[in-house]
């Protein structure tokens, strides 16, 4: 199957998927990320799963819901499992050395952040091509505000140094998240001290979150062209 | 009317909300509370409609803004009107000297402080039973949350000093905000330093928004049982 794939990068970012899958042990409640390298992890998963590995698992969208499901996966809620033993996902931009990541272009940051911050270990899987010495360089903050009084909350973000773009889905239409809210994606360039601008986006009034992960990654696993690539934090 | 009001505070509270309405003037932008005493103000802003004054408002609950309606008050959108010249709003707590703010009480702080912020002007009306030298002593600061997580989202609370209680309605059912998202009262009992709480409480993962309105007080009209009194921010 991952031998007819044409896409080069594809079949990387599905190796090191299944490597992070690896990580996934019998009864383990386990996050699932978002976007197309967690596709990859969710297969692999799924893949297991029929194998006979049991375990539970917690989506970061209604998309990897989805997915999971259609594997029989069975999907638990923090109602019952407060505590994740790990949590898998993609990322947009990872700094090397700190971590910190950027993520959220694919709408789910809320979901991804909340679930991340309940994990014993977050471990994000990405290609080479998304590491970078300084976040923001190359890729937006993808910041989610509340619809009601948006205008506002975005002047309060341009003052911060942010030119900002609105979110739009595939039609043209105001991109909604599955929390009902917006994204404005906010380019800011190089961020020289991520940590002081995710505590600063965080008191803008309006903000609901931000794509800032500072300090949250356990692990990072990097598909390059010749093999994988470990990334622990310090 | 208002003098076959039987309650004293009530009165009192209607007072101090008529002399904030006061300060709304022709062509204005005016930002419309939530709660007992912006009842009183809308009442007294319909009043003054009805005699021919004209502005337009922005409700920052579903209550007010039905109330509003109810007095043809002509209201409009942040999209249209991004900026606003008076918001007029009642607190639950007022501490003294700083004009720092516990509000939320009613369920809709974060509508309240995303008017707040866009507001040129932050009036706020009491009665004298509301003001505190600490903030904290009395009531809990109210915390907007996502439902998702929101376990998760306590616990980091909790971690934080919060006794919490989960909001109920009256018919014993999980509050829901208008943003559709659950409230958690935290208790802390006297904040010493409220701005460095908001702070603290902004970066937990999983928050909206909190009750804690910091250096947003332009004025406040307490009502006292021998009159009113204005204190203004230094």
């Amino acid at each position: 199957m991952s031998t007819q794939n044409a896409d080069p990068r594809a079949e990387l970012k599905r190796k090191a998927a299944i490597e992070a899958a690896d990580m996934v042990r019998e009864g383990m409640v386990v996050g699932l990320g978002s976007g197309s390298t967690s596709a990859f992890m969710i297969e692999e998963l799924g893949r297991r799963w029929a194998e006979g590995l049991r375990f539970c698992a917690i989506p970061t969208s209604e998309r990897s819901a989805e997915q999971a499901r259609s594997h029989g996966i069975r999907l638990v809620t923090f109602a019952t499992h407060p505590q994740i033993d790990i949590d898998i996902d993609g990322a947009d931009e990872v700094e090397r050395g700190s971590l910190n990541l950027i993520k959220g272009l694919g709408g789910a940051l809320f979901r991804e952040k909340i679930v991340a911050a309940a994990s014993r270990k977050f471990v994000v899987v990405v290609d080479d091509s998304k590491l970078v010495d300084r976040l923001g360089a190359r890729v937006p903050v993808p910041v989610e505000v509340a619809t009601f009084g948006w205008t506002s909350t975005a002047r309060q973000l341009e003052a911060l140094g942010a030119r900002i773009t609105q979110r739009m889905d595939r039609s043209g239409n105001v991109f909604v998240t599955d929390g009902g809210n917006m994204i404005l994606d906010c380019h800011f360039g190089e961020i020289a001290d991520s940590a002081q601008l995710q505590a600063q986006l965080a008191q803008v009034v309006g903000v609901i979150e931000t794509g800032l992960f500072i300090g949250r990654t356990s692990e990072v696993i990097v598909a390059t062209a010749t093999g994988l690539q470990k990334l622990v934090a310090a």
